[in-house]
This record gives structure tokens, C-alpha cells and sequence, in this order.
């Protein structure tokens, strides 16, 4: 018999939809059938499955609690407009990153990415271009928001996210690996004509305001997407997650032998 | 001595958040000070401005009437979370579609794109990459919803948008110009193999079903971004808008002489 959700642990779910929250209780909400099953695939470890009565849900585990609620419990928790009628309360990994492990890979950085949509895309890139990890400024989006784990459709779950000091990471990043480093600029070569290892590290900078200072001071080589000629004016800027899709489509391919 | 906005005009101004009465009206909102001074620098017909009147700006013309309002009246017309204080309600354009202006050109297709936030996106790869034409299916979003406008950054503004019947349009397509049509599939070649010639169509599908059984019959070449390879599971797609930035940079990449 499956419990019906209590009035406590569903103020503790909702309650995860901020920040703070999900910090303290290392916990994240992912709503929807496919990412429950993707979850339960992967190595992440579930602590609550809640699903709407109305549903048949042939769900029960030792490794985790599963409850259920009706339509407006549902609502209560639920961070999406329509409540998809199952979510799944997960811990937040705890990734030990080794800089050394970063060797004869190719690596994403984001130096403050702000908006949740960019940054759920931008793993979805580095999922299906085989980057492993993503690193982020101390200051950019939550990858727990709820936000950013509906649009990385599960690639949260195959792609490891690092928040860090990022120009000290850089900089040690550098040290370790031997490897270069890219940023893309207005100023920066096209990136049709640059050669492109396997094995780099590629930043992208903030919505509105590109690469910081401290964070280009230790970047090797300046890249740049350029947009293509014609005598009217342009958009200013592509995107900074269509950036970041061309940036590592353009890693991937030349099919090169990997350095391992 | 500039008027205040009467509820007359609020009312339409905030109507126009609806497709039906922004097709009835041939109006539509863009929202920012950079919007209004793009469109005024372009070849679209302003019909309105609307300020926050606590703000100094310096605008009159006589081409069209110029507004303003306090913070609860900003609200009531204004389709952002925080209203930037200045609306620009802009007349609908007629472009006429000639076939045959497509030749020598690239042209990108979309095919019931749902999301408002992905056309455009769409529009400003399209801006950056020099395609002057973005074609629609008749069940494609709205491009003068709120949500494209401003997501579009302003490219808008250049680059010009039909709606169609798709398969209809792609049928005349081939034979008028005699380019080729490129639709992207699962089963595709990858697109790094691929010849990609200056001139030609690309389809991108809706965000779930992909491309149209209609759509796709009309099309020569199916072609696909390649995943990079590793062992473990990956995402089953990129985001369509992610999609389309890598396909359009591919058809850019090469600087072949264009076939004038």
C-alpha cells in the first residue's frame, strides 16, 4: 500500500524550488515519467517518487520512498505549468573534480551564465557532443533549478556540472594539463580557421556582458563565430547557447584521432 | 504636449497579446528602448509609442503618435515580467513571396515549430548567417508573439518571415529554382560529410514529431548531426533551435563563391 503524500514532506518538496533549499537538504526535483526512468537507469540516487492518484504506477523500490497525492497536492509541488503527474526527488551529487581527469578531453566552462533555459540546453550540448564536464562560475544559474533540469531533458544526468572559482581553475587548469584554452570574442579568429584539438577547454561568457576580465587574462586563444556578409546590418550576437552548440559542433568535427 | 494613453488604446495595445487580434488590428508589440530605435531606423511602419512617464524621452514624429503612461498602465499593456518602460506597436508587414527571389539563396523551413522562445532564436540565426528568409508552416508559431519578438533581439526587423503551405511550397520550390532540399533526420547522412552548396532549403521539424511525412517527401537529402562517440547513453536530441544555429554555421562554414 502506497502512503499518500504528507502535508511535511510536501512543503519540503515545494520548498525546493529555491535555492537555499536544495542546498541544505542536497536535494532537486525532475517531473515527468522519462526522467524517473532515466533516473533510475543512472547512478543518481532517489529519495522520494511522488505520483498523482490517478495515475497506475507499478513503482516500488527499497532504495526509495514513492508516494502519492491528487491534483491539487500535485500542484502544490510541481514546478511546470501543467504538472506532468510524477516527480522525483533526487540527491545532489557530490562530484570530486580532479583537473588531472580533464586530460585528453575536451571541457565546457560558462563564466556566469544566468538564465536556467541556457544552461539545461547547454548541457544537452555537451551530452550529445561527448563532453563530460561542464564547469561554471561561482555565480552562474543553479543547475538544480527546476528550471534547468527540464530543459537538459536528463543530460544532467550524464554530464558532470563543477562550480568553481573559475580563473583560478583556469589557471591551475593550464598548469595540469598542458592544454589550451578558448574563449570566444567579437575580436577573436574565426573558428572555421582555427585547429582545434580534441582536447582543450572552450569558455562562454554571460548573456549580456561576454567573458570577464579575470577570466580572459588566462585564456590562450580568442574565437569567434563570424556572422556571414552582406551589406544590411546584423544581430549583434548569436545566442550564447547557439554559440556554445556551433562552438563544440565545431570541436567534434574533424574526426581526429583522440589523444587518450 | 505628449497625451496620455486612453483605455481605448490600452485596450487594443494589450488585445494585441492574442494572435486573432493582432491579425484583426495587423499590429504587433515590441518592448525596450532598443526595439523602438531599431524599428525606427528600419523599413517597418511604427504606429505607436507608449513611454512610462517617468521617463525623459525626447521622441516625436509625425508618422506616428506618441503616448504615455505610469507604472500601473505599463503593466496592463506590457507582456514582460518587469515592464522596460517603453512599447512600440508596429504595423504588421506584407511581404509577397516570390519563389524565384530564392534563387542563389539559402532559405530556412520550419515545420510546425511550437515554441515561441525557439522561432526566435530561429530568426536571429537567420539574421547572423544571412538568410534573408525564414518560411513557416501555416500551424508554425506566431512570429509577432510577444515571446518571438523580443526573443528575437530585433532580427525581426530583417529578416522576412512567410507563412505557407510547406509541402505545396517546397514542391514549388524544386521546380522553380531547381536547388536542393535539406531536412533533418535521424537517419541522415552527418551533415561534416555532407556537400552543402550556398544555394539550397533546410527544413528543421517540430520540437516532438520532427519533420512531416508530407514535408519530408518533398525533400532530396536527409541529413544529421552526429553525436560524438562514447560508450554510455547519450541525449536523444539536440534542442531544435541548437540544431538549426550547427546546420545554418555548416551551410556557412565554407566560403564557396556564391552562384550568382
Amino acid at each position: 500500500m502506497i502512503e499518500k503524500l504528507s502535508k511535511a514532506k510536501s512543503k519540503l518538496i515545494s520548498s525546493l524550488s529555491v535555492k537555499k533549499h536544495r542546498s541544505e537538504n542536497r536535494l532537486f526535483v525532475a517531473e515527468g515519467i522519462k526522467m524517473l526512468q532515466e533516473t533510475i537507469e543512472s547512478n543518481f540516487k532517489i529519495k522520494y517518487v511522488v505520483y498523482n492518484d490517478d495515475k497506475e504506477l507499478p513503482i516500488s523500490s527499497d532504495d526509495y520512498e514513492v508516494f502519492t497525492t491528487d491534483d491539487v497536492g500535485m500542484k502544490k509541488i510541481s514546478n511546470l505549468k501543467s504538472a506532468p503527474g510524477v516527480l522525483t526527488i533526487i540527491e545532489i551529487p557530490d562530484y570530486e573534480l580532479e583537473i588531472s581527469d580533464l586530460k585528453s578531453k575536451l571541457t565546457m566552462a560558462v563564466d556566469d551564465i544566468q538564465d536556467p533555459g541556457n544552461l539545461g540546453t547547454m548541457l544537452r550540448i555537451c551530452d550529445w557532443f561527448g563532453i563530460e564536464n561542464l564547469i561554471c562560475s561561482k555565480n552562474s544559474a543553479d543547475v538544480y533549478n527546476p528550471k534547468v533540469i527540464q530543459a537538459s531533458m536528463g543530460a544532467f544526468l550524464r554530464v558532470k556540472i563543477h562550480y568553481v572559482d573559475l580563473p583560478e581553475f583556469i589557471k591551475n587548469y593550464k598548469l595540469e594539463t598542458g592544454q589550451i584554452t578558448y574563449g570566444t570574442f567579437l575580436e577573436g579568429e574565426s573558428i572555421y580557421q582555427a585547429k582545434l584539438p580534441q582536447a582543450a577547454l572552450f569558455v562562454l561568457g554571460n548573456e549580456g556582458n561576454g567573458i570577464s576580465d579575470e577570466v580572459s587574462e588566462f585564456l590562450d586563444e580568442k574565437i569567434f563565430i563570424p556572422p556571414y556578409q552582406r551589406p544590411e546590418q546584423h544581430s549583434e550576437s548569436l545566442n550564447i547557447s547557439i554559440a556554445a552548440g556551433i562552438i563544440a559542433s565545431e570541436f567534434r568535427r574533424n574526426p581526429l584521432p583522440n589523444l587518450q
